[in-house]
């Protein structure tokens, strides 16, 4: 498969991608719905209007004029299907459609240089699970200590959490350093004041496409099948805050100010050809937990680069690979359903951070730095935890000798506290 | 105040409460906003389109012709004033525009028993706080012990969690027993099957008329300007999952299959005449959780009924008062939002289970059976916990020597679980 446009191979966004975002420019204030191709956006919202979707649309019609893709989620696999058949036989060296209609393509084809990216999807619900027992453990020891690290449930079930839904922020916003109370081990009394343990998580999210009705869980077997795509979150972290509000009820402040997500959403038919085996899971997990593919984690590389503002590039802090995550998407999908709790289309089903077994692959500063232990050293600084003017970018990518499925960025820069 | 219509002195319903909700008829599906007067409701929807709420709208146009009240509340207080006494006056005995006109009157006054009613808020975000502090200690001694009953943290901030948003249901609808793991304390490993411990919350549920922008917390002094009205809450609870997944992040399955509510906001604006002071607060909150508002607590009674399947007539198993919730309302807004978090047109603060002093006085039955080991008599059965067929109904109502603000009732019958 082959686009007619000149796409750089090491390019996030081949034409085996096409993952979806909504995009605005400087001439047209109005959200469209657009893949990413190249260098380049395809406007899906303006292929809809000229009629270049009816074929495989199926009588739907206003899908892509909305301003969030949740319209298309609901419509389910086979559409997606052949949405997707259909934009790339556009975009193919062998389709006159695009290629020899200048006036056409340049309506439809813009330089992402010419966008604004925003929030590509309305999110009902965030559910943000802890799926993988590295960084479980990780987190587990440095709060609880190594004898209570990971929790008697933890391989039993997906542990998971409602996460806020109204500050979910698009990549490039700009992140408040929060204020609140903390309760330093040596001090009698709560403080309050601005974060002094800012942190980030890497973590992945998928998209829910289509729900389910209440009382009516869904499968293990059918689970992948509602989930349209992924995309990186950041979920930042107030630990000092979190460590004195988090018992018993779970973290509330110390993640609700923002959560950042990466502007394009990778479709699972993407990921399809990068399909890998996640971590062997003992104890076999009850029946309604069985996944049945045994390929159902993904062989994905996910990086995190910071620059804090007095040095003059972003250093690579971590690396790690997403099939390493425990709990697979399926398995999260069943078990939060199967109280008979509905999904929605556009929820976001997050996996917690993900950090594989050496320091280097760590899912958070937390981690790396050993809870400010172990400080990280870039350049003439070191960091154990987050600082004003700091840029924190998180990268990740399939790769094949042929081409890469990238999920392009999603960055933001720190903020000093409100004063 | 006086209506030209009959109204019981005893009705949840008077001149003076006007609560909204949503509801449709069988001659007209379409989902429409009403208040609820005496035994009948008022076509709020129906009085726009008439063009009987011109004057009090300044301008805003199809504010009522959009299924839910979410519209309305983002238009922010002094419409929702301005609108409130618009309808009492239209309502009022010394007003003629209903009264003389027969036609207009019957479009726009339905009998009650001729509605169907509807979750009638789009809730956004849903966040439970555990505002009580009987409740906070009765639960900890029960999961805890007593010596590790309430939180250091407790008293120093509102401890809450977020909830899930899209099993939130009206009053009436039946409540499918949910299955999941447990993990009996003799147990070597977790069982799965359907809940043995299934219980209610009864909690009030506050409802954000409009928010604030990302990064600019809500004052404590303004906080409550921000709430439209309230409701009450079932937070259905299934205690054998939750002691099971609730480390570290909190309850997510135990609550996550259905919350019910009450189908009538009560408006702020009509519960001000029942304003009291709340618990003495020690230690004295910082400085962003200082309430401006002394009688920041409301003298409201609440009451809970279990019937069960064979048993004719609802029994009440307890009454208590809302004025014994530790955490105000505006604390709690003020607390949800330091951070910079942002709350949305729509949102659902709850207060988390409010429990007096008392076994009556307790508001879930895990509280008043002591976790089985007290169980409740009602007729000639015994309760631990709910069980297949029985009806949990909630009321509430503030009363003074003139009228009775009711919030009418949330109710919900258990079905036995899916097979």
């Amino acid at each position: 498969m082959k686009s007619f446009l000149d796409i750089d191979p090491k390019s996030d966004f081949p034409i085996q991608n096409l993952p979806y975002g909504v995009f605005s420019t400087a001439n047209d204030a109005d959200k469209h719905v657009g893949v990413a191709i190249g260098t380049y956006v395809l406007d899906v919202t303006a292929l809809e209007r000229e009629g270049l979707l009816d074929d495989v649309l199926q009588g739907h019609r206003n899908v892509f004029n909305q301003g969030v893709i949740n319209p298309f989620l609901a419509l389910k696999n086979d559409i997606w299907s052949a949405v997707r058949k259909k934009l790339q036989t556009l975009l193919s060296i062998e389709d006159e459609t695009l290629q020899s209609h200048d006036a056409l393509r340049e309506r439809v084809l813009i330089s992402q240089q010419n966008i604004q990216l925003h929030v590509p999807v309305k999110v009902n619900d965030y559910t943000d699970f802890y799926a993988s027992k590295n960084h479980a453990t990780n987190v587990g020891t440095l709060f609880r200590g190594k004898d209570n690290a990971l929790m008697p449930n933890w391989t039993h079930l997906p542990i998971g959490y409602h996460g806020r839904a109204s500050s979910i922020v698009m990549s490039g916003t700009a992140i408040q350093r929060p204020v609140g109370q903390t309760k330093p081990k040596d001090a009698d009394q709560p403080l309050f004041g601005p974060c002094q343990q800012l942190d980030y998580e890497y973590e992945m999210g998928f998209i829910v496409g289509y729900g389910n009705a209440l009382q009516n869980p869904i499968d293990v077997k059918h689970a992948k099948d509602h989930v349209f795509g992924v995309v990186i979150v950041n979920d930042w972290s107030a630990r000092d805050i979190q460590a004195w509000e988090y018992q018993p009820l779970g973290p509330f402040l110390a993640k609700n100010f923002a959560t950042s997500i990466s502007p394009w959403i990778v479709t699972m038919e993407a990921l399809e050809a990068f399909k890998t085996a996640g971590p062997q899971q003992d104890p076999v997990p009850f029946d309604y937990l069985q996944d049945p593919e045994s390929d159902n984690s993904f062989d994905l590389t996910l990086e995190t680069y910071l620059k804090p503002a007095e040095v003059d590039v972003p250093t690579m802090i971590a690396q790690t690979n997403y099939n390493s995550t425990y709990w697979s998407i399926a398995q999260m999908v069943a078990h939060h359903t199967i109280t008979g709790c509905n999904l929605q289309t556009g929820d976001m089903l997050a996996t917690g951070t993900i950090s594989g077994k050496t320091r280097h692959e760590r899912g958070s500063l937390m981690e790396i730095a050993w809870r400010g232990s172990e400080p990280v050293q870039i350049g003439n600084v070191t960091r154990s935890w987050l600082e004003d003017g700091d840029t924190l970018t998180m990268k990740a990518y399939a790769e094949n000798g042929t081409y890469r499925i990238g999920f392009g960025e999603v960055t933001g820069t720190i903020l000093p506290a409100q004063s």
